[in-house]
């Protein structure tokens, strides 16, 4: 157990990237508080971890005041993974993003600030950089134009992490992520795909031209990155902001051939046209992460040993993408 | 009346910069509805306009959803310019900043989506920048780190403005404003040396050291800009994004001198010390006005005109320093 590091709030705790991360500090001994509203966070992922003493669950959301002071009693750090991550969703429902993003971190901040605790971890995204004409793109790339809601509410996130920085001496580590990879994941192109194979192995509708050139990271590796960030600058207020991401890119066709290589399949791929899948897609993600690198950080992973682990999980736990897929459709 | 610009909604109307607009667009025939809650916005600035048959007041805010569809229906455009324009107060008051600037942005581009009103000026600002690294400052300096709650609530209604013309085909202007002076001015520098000389003209407390380097610029030179871009993108959907300043800059310390010079005092100057007036306030501001120079306009008053022009107004409207000084101690 790191001494920087006993109790950690972990919001979104039961969604991908947060159970992972559950599973790892309490491995390590950190007393850790679940904070999941199970709308997207899935009871499955916190099976082995809910065992353990030093996890305890908090059901609801960060919207919630009275549930947010339980959460944050004798924190040390706070890992703000909850987020509407529906990306492409933005259009039809802008509120989402404002409310479940922006609002609900500006609460976040409040209540910590309210009762002391003034670190937190926050999951942003390489959408902040819209379309950028600098790549690599580094942190301090251009001021970037915002194309999707979802990268601008999470921009506005990012701003007021910052600005709690500089008016209260908050500690922000801001992760602008690439898409994540890896066991749990249920979000994404690789699960698109993999479940569109399940129903029709003969053929793949693609969003775009195919070409759309994409960074992945697995989930291990973003969870080495953020602990990383985190021991470095415990002690250290300020706004620290970190590109994590692989150096590699892979384009969406090319990681369509992996999973059906993995899949032993061979379906007529379909393309649906135009450089972006769909409006505010980026054609091109890649994201300079010698920031991170510097602090000793290295990915493991490769993209494509990234994609074949998260279609294997996939294969292994049917549960995550059948109700998932119910779910869609229910939604649509 | 311009073809492009037949009917106007400014919110925040009875503002310094609103009710300056509107006087200019009434005058040129625009069928102009103002938006206003009176909170900070004043009726006295109104009381010629609203003489006029093409002027309309509807008195509520932004948040008012029933308001919105009345003021948006067949306009152009809309100029939003309803904000909480606190600055200092934001460390005191962290919802005002969200609720005024970013969640009342976020209701008015739903409620321009539900009317079909696609156009779009936004008062940002220069804040945005933080503490930037490049002077003159243009509008794609490196990615920004913010300082202000303020800053940040500016920067996320950008975003969302941002992401509104790249989903929805929407036309945004969005001025990244210095401080601006000159008739109806009630809120800044000047307005508070001004006040605090004519409660006691014998000193003057001044925050920081008094180096701190701004840049101002006059409200008529300040509308004509905007006048200008939105004339130059009123057939253009996107994003465009202007800096809008004088080339000048001058320091706070200089800014008093003009002052007390037209005034005929000379109070002991007394400076509470530190490169920074207030948390979050920016040391230097200097931004670079190259993309809007380049549409024709360029500024008329220097800003030692503009101090002068502010001062006058404030002797001959004691008004609008009398009440707004009380005020100020109510809320206090």
């Amino acid at each position: 157990m790191p001494a920087y590091l006993r109790r950690a709030c972990i919001t979104g705790g039961a969604g991908f990237i947060g159970s992972n991360l559950v599973d790892r500090l309490s491995a390590e001994g950190v007393e850790v508080t679940i904070v999941d509203d199970f709308r997207t966070g899935r009871r499955e992922f916190l099976a082995h971890a809910l065992a353990r003493p030093n996890v305890r669950l908090l059901e609801g959301d960060v919207l919630d005041e009275n549930l947010l002071e339980r959460a944050l009693e004798g924190c040390d750090w706070v890992f703000h993974l909850q987020a509407n991550a529906d990306v492409r969703g933005g259009l039809e429902h802008p509120r989402r993003d404002l409310e479940q993003n922006t609002i609900a971190t500006a609460n976040l901040l409040e209540a910590m600030r309210a009762r002391g605790v003034s670190r937190i971890v926050f999951s942003s995204s390489g959408s902040v950089y819209g379309e950028p004409e600098v790549f690599p793109t580094p942190e301090d790339a251009p001021f970037p134009v915002q194309t999707s809601l979802y990268a601008a509410s999470k921009l506005a996130g990012e701003g007021l992490i910052e600005a709690y920085a500089a008016g209260y001496g908050f500690t922000g580590v801001i992760c602008r992520l690439v898409s994540i990879l890896g066991e749990r994941y249920t979000h994404g192109h690789v699960f698109d795909f993999y479940r569109a194979l399940k129903r029709d192995p003969t053929r793949l509708r693609v969003l775009g031209d195919g070409r759309q050139e994409k960074s992945y990271l697995h989930i291990q590796d973003c969870i080495a990155a953020i602990l990383t960030a985190v021991e470095r600058h415990a002690g250290e207020p300020g706004a620290h902001i970190y590109n994590l991401a692989t150096d590699e890119t892979v384009i969406v066709d090319r990681s369509v051939e992996i999973i059906t290589g993995h899949l032993g399949l061979e379906p007529a791929i379909e393309h649906t046209g135009g450089r972006r899948g769909w409006s505010g897609d980026s054609p091109l993600i890649r994201l300079d992460t010698r920031r991170i690198r510097a602090l000793g950080w290295r990915p493991q992973a490769t993209i494509e040993q990234a994609v074949v682990s998260t279609v294997r999980w996939l294969e292994h736990n049917q549960y995550a993408w059948h109700s998932a897929a119910a779910e869609v459709e229910a939604l649509g």
